[in-house]
């Protein structure tokens, strides 16, 4: 079988170190010869060397690979005219030009790990929150204006198309994920301003209508303030939640926040032909290139691109391979074999990549 | 001295017998003849009885009042016929046609009051939230159209008027309050998604500019998504934060969540002419009228009306008062006198009240 082709851009600040130590991990677990990784150049450091933040062929790389490796972009200071972040239009014009509706963010407690939350310190939060990734408030992006310096507006736009697949995905994924809420009922929580704005509505009565097909998985409602009060109180209570883009994006940050913070949160942005994945966290130019960020979150990325790999290529032992790492990450942060500073720790990035590297027996 | 008009509207659910406690406790602080309440009518059930949710008369009590206190309004399938919550809708004119337009929420851990952040139990969490409360993407409500049932949207307008006006509080709230962060420097902290869309970037903006008159207060600028992680790793750090109308509204009742729940989230939506206080929580219909309600976030709402007239009245005595109800609510709650269901004890909506009045000396 010919290697699968993994587009990788480090990106900047602590991008190369983390997504290095991830490579290694992937490498190791996959065995050779299974995963090519195909190094592309991209973010804000090469915008300022090129002028360019996604040079064509690194898109053309990223659209013609099996998957998307991607460890962060960004650098202080570097901004396009306007004022907003190159670094974030890199990965702003990878989601929008590969059409990567659903921003998969799992809110999952590991073993080893201490939750904020005092009522689950000893676990219990294992949910997904699927963040529609492509319409929503960020359809304004570029697109708003201000009128006379008087007066600024952007549109939030919410189509049946892009909730309906995304609605989908979210119901596709309750149905067949792992975990489960505490009840053991699968369900889907809508997460919306429905009261407020007739977008969200629509929102709303789209994901009810992709619900008729899905009878073994339950719907439920919940709106964005209230939803951020359970996050805290009854995390266990949820399965799948799905949002619009600009409340998925917050509530994605702060289900990330409930189990660790930044630094372990993977995600994985999913369209129906190209799925990229990298950590939560931002590139951290305060502590690159000094080895103390924490690999975790790049890995359990990782992770999430061998399980979607292993799905679209009905691949079983890339899915064994995920499971293997999940598992050796868990081990490592349980048994404190190496536990990176943000959870306290000393490990270095290396250290604890090796840590996992070793723990995968 | 003439005593100050207080318009009453008790609303729904628990509306009534937290108003009424909050009542019971403000009139004792104040004493006889000082707070005139007059009782008015409005609410989920009163539309029922009567089509109107807000009458024109209510309005009118409101508008010429010196104050506005509020219990709660909303019931589950009193709904208009586009499905939008009739509760709300009090809510939400009054808001607009009083032009309250700053939404401030106190996020404050009480003695005696466990936060659910294992980091923070002891205390430490003392800031406040100030949402604008009269445009961002609720200047859309009511205004959003649906296309073909295909595509629906809405609008997010961000004015320099209307964000003046609000940075303008802040800043003045920040350098007024009594909390501090706990580095001491006076802050407002800016929270938008101003990488993302210019309105937000607007937004901040004009902030910047209001701040320019308040040399002795500190800026600085969060993202909406990044905050959540703050807010639950170092609440000890905010002093007074600004934010959209949407975006406030979520952080709100995430702040709310981080001290107690909304049983104990007082707010007050604040104009330049008005100004109305109640209680941060809902109606809570499932537990109406049997005396279980907390009635702690309606108390605490009085104590800011209290020192919201003493300000605008000069009126010391009043801000006394607020200071003795306010003191006596943490007496309460950290000797555990009465402790509401909520908070974890059995007391009763009236023993709760009662303890306070007992407590106030
Ligand atoms: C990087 C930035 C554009 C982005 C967003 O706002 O979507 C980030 O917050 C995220 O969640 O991926
Ligand atoms: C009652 C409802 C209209 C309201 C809002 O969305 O503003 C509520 O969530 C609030 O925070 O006051």
């Amino acid at each position: 079988m010919a290697p699968y082709r993994i587009a990788t851009i480090e990106g900047d600040g602590i991008g190369p170190e983390v997504t290095k130590a991830a490579i290694t991990v992937l490498a190791e677990a996959c065995g050779a010869g299974t995963l090519a990784f195909e190094r592309l150049e991209g973010g804000a450091a090469h915008y300022v060397r090129s002028g360019h933040v996604l040079p064509e062929d690194t898109f053309a790389g990223c659209r013609d690979a099996d998957a998307i490796l991607h460890g962060a972009a960004g650098l202080p200071g570097v901004v396009y005219p306007d004022g907003t972040e190159v670094g974030n239009d890199l990965h702003l014009r990878l989601r929008f030009r590969l059409d990567l509706y659903a921003n998969v963010r799992p809110v999952k407690l590991l073993p080893g790990v201490l939750s904020p939350l005092r009522a689950f310190e000893g676990g219990g939060i294992d949910y997904v929150i699927v963040r529609e990734n492509t319409e929503g408030l960020y359809a304004s992006r570029g697109a708003g204006v201000v009128l006379r310096d008087e007066i600024a507006s952007d549109s939030l736009v919410v189509t049946r198309k892009g909730t309906e697949r995304v609605a989908r995905f979210a119901f596709e994924l309750a149905a067949k994920r792992r975990g489960a809420p505490r009840d053991g009922q699968r369900r889907v929580t809508v997460c919306d301003k429905a009261n407020i704005l007739r977008s969200y509505a629509f929102f709303r009565r789209i994901c009810d209508e992709v619900h008729a097909g899905y009878p073994d998985v339950a719907i439920d409602y919940a709106y964005a303030d209230a939803i951020t009060v359970h996050m805290l109180k009854r995390p266990d209570s949820y399965d799948v939640i799905v949002a619009e883009n600009m409340v998925g994006d917050i509530i994605s940050d702060l289900g990330a926040a409930t189990v660790g913070g930044m630094g372990i949160a993977p995600s994985g942005e999913i369209g129906d032909a190209h799925a990229l994945f990298q950590g939560a966290h931002g590139s951290a130019p305060d502590i690159a290139g000094q080895n103390v960020a924490s690999p975790v979150a790049t890995l359990l990325s990782g992770v999430m691109m061998l399980r979607w790999l292993a799905e679209r290529k009905s691949d079983t032992a890339l899915g064994q391979a995920a499971d293997r790492i999940e598992a050796a990450v868990a081990t490592v942060l349980a048994e404190r074999r190496a536990v990176p500073r943000d959870l306290g720790g000393h490990a270095s990035c290396t250290e604890v990549a090796e840590a996992v590297r070793r723990a995968l027996a």
